[in-house]
C-alpha cells in the first residue's frame, strides 16, 4: 500500500479519513486539493506531510508552466506560503518546502521550464530520501526490539504517516520481518482514532498481532506488566529532545517511567528543528472542537460545551530513553547528542 | 434532575444512553427492563445501580404478591440472582440486593403481604440513605477544595450515577454552591463517553464551567499546571484501599502523582468492600469489544481486529491521597483507617 504515489504529472493519494470502512485512492493535478487534504487529515502524519507538500508545490509549478518567471516565481511563492500554513506543527512540512523554494531561487534565473523540471525533481527526491529514512529508521531501531516484545503504540507512523514504510511503526515492523515474536498494543487515539482506523489496519494486514485498546487502558496494561516497550513517532523534536507529537504520547510517558518502561521516539532527522531548544518554543496547533464533541456526524457532547482540542503535547527529555532516527538512535543527554545536527 | 424515582408502583428511570441528545425517562413497572437498562448502561453508577436493583426486586415482588410464600420466596431468590448478574464490578449492587435478600428472609414467614411492603420499604429506604450519602460527601469533601480550583474528573459521579446528586461530582458541586471559583475539565471517558455525555450534561444544568478533554490530554493539562485537584468515584474499594472505578482512573491517579496534584475518591462507604485486601481480588468487567470498535453503530476500527476492553482498573493507596466517604475523609495508610469499617 502506497499512501502518496507520484503519477508524473499528478499526485495520487489514499484517503485516510475513510478508512478501515473504504480504501479509497484520489488522483488530482490541483495542487489546492492536496493541500484541503492536508487539512481535514485525508493526508497526515509528519513524513508523509512534508512528501505531500513537495508534491503539492510540483503540481503547482506544471500549473504555473505558461507563466513568465516573474509570475511564476510570484504564484509559487504564494503556493509555498499556503500549503506552509495548513498544519502549524510538522517541522517536516516546512522543511521540505524550504528545499523547493531554494530550487525556486536558484533555478527561476534559468527560466520556467528548467525550474519546472527540478522543483518536480525535488520533490520526486524528497519522497525518495523518505523512503530511504523510513527504511534506515526500521533498520536502526530493530537493535531495542527484545527477541519476545509486547509493543505499545500511539497513533499511526506506518506507511500511512510517511511517504515509505513509516517511523515507529516501521521499528515494529523491522522486527517483525526480522523473526522477532512481536505483539502490538495500538491506541486508539483519540479524537480521530488514528490507532484505530488506521495502525490497527495496516499491522492486521502485515499479519502482525495487533490488539486494540482506549487510550487511557494503557496505564492499566503496564501495571499488568503486559507492556515491554513504549515506541512513538514525532512531529517536531527540540534540541534538548523535548518532543512534540500526537495528544497523549507525554501521557504515555509519564506512565512508561513510573512502571519502568523503556519510551522511544522514532522520527526521521528532518523532524528535529535545529532552530529551537525547548518544547515552549513549539506551537501547539489546537484543532476543531467538532472533532471531540461529535463522531463522524453524531453529536456525542452537549452543544455549546468548552472543548480543550491540542492535537499535540510535549514530551521531555527526561522521559525519553532514545531517539531513533535514520542516522542513529540518539541517546540522553540530547543537548549533547544532537548538537551534532547544528 | 431525578436519575431514579420510584412512583408507588413503577420506576421511572432516564435512559442514559440517550443523552445527551435526548432526554427520555422510561416508566416500568417490570424488573426485567431494569435488569437489561443496567446491563446496557441506561442506568449506570455504582451508588445509581444499589438503588435500581433494590426498586427492580420491589418491581418482582409485586409482580409475584399473588404467590404463596413458599413460591414467592422462590421467585424473589431467582430474581434476585438475576439482578446480580447484570454487572460484575460494583459492590452496590451487591450489597444491596444482600438487604433486600434479608428483609425477604426475616419477613417471608409473616406471609407475602407483608414482605411485598418490606422490600419496598427497604427499597425506599436503600434510596433514601443514597440520597443522604450524596449529601454528607458533598459537605464532607468540600474541605479538600481549595477557594479557587480547576478539577480534573473522570467518567459520570453525578445525579445520574446515584440516587441523589452525586460522589465526587457532588464535592465539586457542593464546593462550587458555597461559593468557591471552581473550573472543571471533564476527561470524555473512553469508550462509552460518560463525561462528554453526562458529566458536562449536568455540570452545564448546574451552571459550572466545565471544559471538555479527550482523556489523555489530560497529563498535558497537568504539566502546564492547568490542574489543582483530580476527583473520581470508584466501583469498590478495598480494605487496604485499592480502588476499582472506570478505567483512566489509574492513569490519571499516575498523572497526579507524577505531576504532585491531590488524587482524591468520593465514595459511599457501601463502595468500601470488607471482604477483601487488595485490588487483584476485584473481578474487573471485560465488556463488549464494539464499545471499542464501534461508535453509534459506525464502525471505527477494522473487522476482526482484537480488543482490550476492560471497564475498570484498579488504582493502588499509596496514588491515593484521601477518600471521601458519606461519614468522614479517610487517609492512609487505609488499611489502618478503613479498618473501623470491619
Amino acid at each position: 500500500m502506497k499512501s502518496l504515489e507520484w503519477l508524473g504529472s499528478k499526485l495520487r493519494f489514499i484517503d485516510q479519513t475513510k478508512l478501515p470502512a473504504e480504501e479509497i485512492y484520489i488522483v488530482t493535478d490541483d495542487f489546492r486539493i492536496v493541500g484541503d487534504a492536508i487539512r481535514k487529515l485525508s493526508i497526515r502524519g509528519a513524513p508523509a506531510l512534508g512528501v505531500a507538500v513537495a508534491y503539492g508545490a510540483a503540481l503547482a509549478a506544471l500549473e504555473n508552466s505558461n507563466e513568465n518567471s516573474s509570475s511564476f516565481k510570484n504564484k509559487l511563492t504564494s503556493v509555498i506560503i499556503e500549503l506552509k500554513s495548513t498544519r502549524p506543527t510538522a517541522v517536516n512540512l516546512f522543511w521540505s518546502l524550504e528545499r523547493i523554494n531554494k530550487v525556486l531561487d536558484i533555478f527561476i534565473i534559468s527560466g520556467v521550464e528548467l525550474t519546472v523540471a527540478k522543483i518536480i525533481a525535488e520533490a520526486i527526491d524528497i519522497h525518495g530520501e523518505d523512503i530511504a529514512m523510513c527504511n534506515a529508521i526500521g533498520i536502526n531501531g530493530a537493535e531495542i526490539v527484545p527477541q519476545d516484545a509486547t509493543i505499545l503504540t500511539h497513533c499511526n507512523t506506518g506507511a500511512l504517516a510517511t511517504g515509505g514504510d513509516g517511523t515507529a511503526q516501521n521499528v515494529i515492523v523491522t522486527a517483525h520481518k526480522s523473526g522477532k515474536n512481536i505483539k502490538v498494543y495500538a491506541g486508539e487515539t483519540r479524537p480521530l482514532l488514528q490507532g484505530a482506523r488506521l495502525t490497527a489496519w495496516e499491522l492486521m494486514k502485515l499479519g502482525i498481532d495487533v490488539t486494540l485498546i482506549t487510550d487511557s487502558a494503557a496505564a492499566f496494561l503496564m501495571q499488568q506488566k503486559k507492556i515491554d516497550l513504549v515506541i512513538t513517532g514525532a512531529d517536531r523534536i527540540t534540541m534538548q529532545g523535548f518532543v512534540a507529537n500526537k495528544v497523549g504520547t507525554y501521557n504515555l510517558a509519564v506512565n512508561a517511567k513510573m512502571h519502568g518502561i523503556p519510551f522511544y521516539i522514532a522520527a526521521p532527522t528532518s523532524t528535529i528543528d535545529t532552530k529551537i531548544e525547548v518544547g515552549d518554543e513549539i506551537i501547539i496547533e489546537e484543532r476543531s472542537e467538532n472533532e471531540i464533541t461529535e463522531y463522524f456526524g453524531k453529536r456525542t457532547a452537549p452543544v455549546g460545551v468548552k472543548v480543550y482540542s491540542a492535537a499535540f503535547d510535549i514530551t521531555p527529555p527526561d522521559l525519553i530513553t532514545g531517539i531513533i532516527t535514520d542516522r542513529k538512535i540518539f541517546l540522553p543527554p540530547y543537548s549533547n547528542s544532537l548538537s551534532v545536527l547544528k
